[in-house]
């Protein structure tokens, strides 16, 4: 199991400085939506430029305009751009092809979707490289959690990767790793720890 | 009928170059999503401190982390916010608390939805200010258009304006004015205009 820590409350310098301190530990860092909303692709271009062997992905969360803004985030150096799973085929399609012109990967992000199962099987024959569960950080206080549908898509996909996302920490780790999700991703409860590097190699042998 | 003309394929020097060409015509200035993906805030900053007294929407399109999100867009200067409309009601309830808290406004974008007549009423109910119809570029060439499902909303929509985007141009105002849009985007049916001031006229001109 592999782990993503997204940075979503930081500006570029900030996300820079937590990278020193991980980015030999965890397999993915990514640049969260709300840094992109910020900043656009300028911390993209930082963490490439500075950690050019760190696998970067860019949450952009396309919902149209597959190609341009795909290419955007690929152009800026991002290994893996993110589009909505919500989004219509031709978008996805478009961001496909884009992450294959530049010899690169895709996340479909779940968030409100309703029939996860039907969806995930879709995304899967479309040829996404990772689908990631996803419960909304606006949700979550609700109890409600990503890991139901994660066990659901979990036996129907075949050639993606499974992840998920939403509130993920050391204590749901064992859960996750039981129903066999390929990534986790996880945010606050590592951006949030007193020690970075030091919660991020508990994780990892969690993870392990 | 009030006209938004979206920019979306362009930088922040071309989109103020655009602006000094329309800011007294056009109703709303745009930052379109492909924008906001590649600069940030950057363009709305730059826009507002050109032209104070434009109205300027960040098309942020947030699904996600609704009070950070608007936030950072009004923050920065924005008069009105996306958000999509298929975010789940949590997030679109922390986007409007957020525009109450600066007194500004919001527009639900209805990309993707497919009972726009029962999301709309939903929306229309949490307090929307505008709720747009908006079919994506990426399916455009299919022919399909965004003017049935704003037909459809219409006569269901009491307090939130309504608006429509996705391949508006000077051929399907006529339409969107008989149907009773209180809103229309236009993007590059002007942005790629020869003469931008003189298309943004009359395209006024044909909707009043």
């Amino acid at each position: 199991m592999k782990l993503q820590l997204a940075i979503d409350m930081a500006d570029t310098d900030q996300a820079l400085r937590m990278a020193a301190q991980i980015h030999d530990v965890v397999d993915i860092i990514e640049i969260g939506t709300p840094m992109i909303v910020r900043e656009g692709m300028v911390p993209v271009r930082a963490m490439k430029k500075e950690y050019p062997d760190a696998i970067v992905l860019a949450d952009v969360k396309i919902v149209d305009g597959g190609a341009v803004e795909a290419g955007y985030a690929f152009e800026a150096g991002a290994d893996i751009v993110t589009v909505l799973a919500v989004a219509a085929d031709e978008t996805i399609a478009d961001v496909l092809k884009t992450a294959r012109q530049f010899a690169r990967r895709t996340m479909a992000d779940m968030i409100t979707v309703r029939d996860a199962a039907r969806r995930a099987v879709e995304l899967d024959k479309l040829g996404l490289d990772i689908i990631c569960v996803h419960t909304a950080v606006d949700v979550q206080w609700q109890g409600r959690s990503p890991y139901a549908d994660l066990s659901k898509i979990k036996p129907l996909v075949t050639y993606a990767k499974t992840a998920v996302a939403g509130g993920a920490g050391m204590g749901t780790i064992p859960l996750i790793k039981s129903i066999g999700a390929d990534l986790v991703v996880v945010g606050s409860a590592l951006t949030g720890a007193a020690d970075l590097r030091r919660a991020a190699f508990e994780m990892k042998k969690l993870m392990s």
